[in-house]
């Protein structure tokens, strides 16, 4: 039976500004069982899809993307921040609350046509995730959609991705 | 037969100033049969050591201590840049060529004489993982070992790092 993997986030209030709830992910990460069933309950959402590559996204992104590939038997792609990429990169802009921000990905990252799975570790506003989606989408791959460990469902982060399945096991 | 895992690692001249050749491991992550081989060359590495949680160093060595832990039936520990991390942490400075830098643990992220192991994409100087040891030993753990994908040997970073095993899959 799946655990409960609410149960290992620890709630801390007040970070990173004032009158934010921070939901810490690292209680899961240290505890062997939460994080092999968390990336099991990830590998059975994607019996969902059919998938030739798994992106993730810097840097909590790459935690679970990478147990995930591996589990099954995927590569993995990583998109960054900018200027973290040595090779050619396609650059996809995104507004925050104030200003603006940009994830990368290198050029031969992918291949056209090939369907891409995205995982992070959190949906909030999906800012980020709708970038790394176009950026994707920019080197010729196809996003079959977005898989997440937490969503905060408030924030409405699903209305900025792409239209594709968007799956996520903790439920805020 | 493990792959020969440097056929995977593209060169990437001037990159991320001129004069400095970059290891480029995207492509071995990209491939489904060279990342399985790197989790299990790194999984046949840790039978020398004891180990009771793997630490991972932001943000590529997210990318294999991960996956490791997951093999290895262990939990996680992220030692991340400053200011990413919601609880009480340590925090450790370093040197680099021009000015500091410096990474932080939580301060409950592992207990008095626990085993850890530490993981990271590549050993350049040394500076970031012998901080990251000494924040790990702040916490009341005991670093058992350095674990990398990639060594640069000419840089010296192993007499950067404390009196433990250190191994790696790939030498330049």
């Amino acid at each position: 039976m799946p655990l409960d993997l609410k149960t290992y986030i620890r709630d801390v209030p007040d970070f990173p500004k004032p009158g934010i709830l921070f939901r810490d992910i690292t209680p899961l990460l240290r505890d062997p069982d939460a994080l092999r069933d968390t990336i099991e309950q990830l590998a059975a959402k994607c019996e969902e899809w059919s998938i030739d590559a798994i992106a993730g996204i810097e840097s909590r992104g790459f935690v679970f993307a990478t147990a995930l590939a591996v589990r099954m038997g995927l590569g993995l792609i990583p998109v960054r921040k900018p200027g973290k990429l040595p090779h050619q990169t396609f650059q996809q802009k995104y507004e925050l609350e104030y200003g603006t921000d940009a994830v990368e990905v290198h050029q031969d990252a992918t291949r056209d046509g090939e369907s891409v799975l995205m995982v992070d570790d959190l949906l909030a506003t999906g800012g980020t995730m709708g970038a790394a989606c176009q950026v994707i989408e920019k080197c010729g791959g196809r996003v079959v959609g977005c898989l997440f460990v937490i969503e905060l469902g408030a924030l409405g982060g699903r209305e900025r991705l792409p239209d594709v399945p968007t799956e996520s096991l903790i439920h805020y």
